[in-house]
């Protein structure tokens, strides 16, 4: 069954660049794993320090793979030191195809 | 610019079939119309009353259009008496190509 994941993250604003930055290196990657689905980077209209993370896995296993692989590692340390509190993740299951 | 709107929706739980069949209808229908990219509706997994919905269209233009199409005004009538508290949609800008 797949697994759809809402991130939402409050970045400090000073880092808002680098985060796109590295958010998209992430994206780039992660829509090449196999069992990922969507892997969407949204930046808030109203809030500069507001983003939401939009991953859809084929599988909660290929979530899980997700999170083994270097650039998710590397996007996790990096943009560490940049949140102003820690990041929510809600998780779905998507009731349409995809 | 595309617009991607994250809406969050709380339900009262004895309309969560009504609520998926009519949401699963303005899908089919959305998904049709000329700017859409993304119209995804998720459950979630820990709140059996939470829904997201995740809709992106490629212009403010297409956005609106969509609330004046006849699945759009069904959807939003029928639910209407569903909704255990407003819902909030929150607009954002996608970094990556969909």
């Amino acid at each position: 069954m797949a697994i759809a994941t809402v991130v939402e993250v409050y970045i400090k604003p000073e880092y808002a660049k680098q985060f796109e930055e590295i958010s998209l290196y992430n994206h780039e990657n992660s829509v090449k794993e196999p069992g990922n689905i969507r892997f969407d980077i949204l930046k808030s209209n109203d809030d500069p320090a507001r983003y939401t993370l939009f991953e859809v896995y084929e599988s909660k296993e290929a979530a899980a793979a997700h999170k083994e692989t270097e650039h998710y590692k590397k996007w996790r340390e990096t943009v560490e030191p940049m949140m102003a509190c820690p990041r929510k993740g809600i998780a779905h299951t998507p009731l349409n195809e995809m």
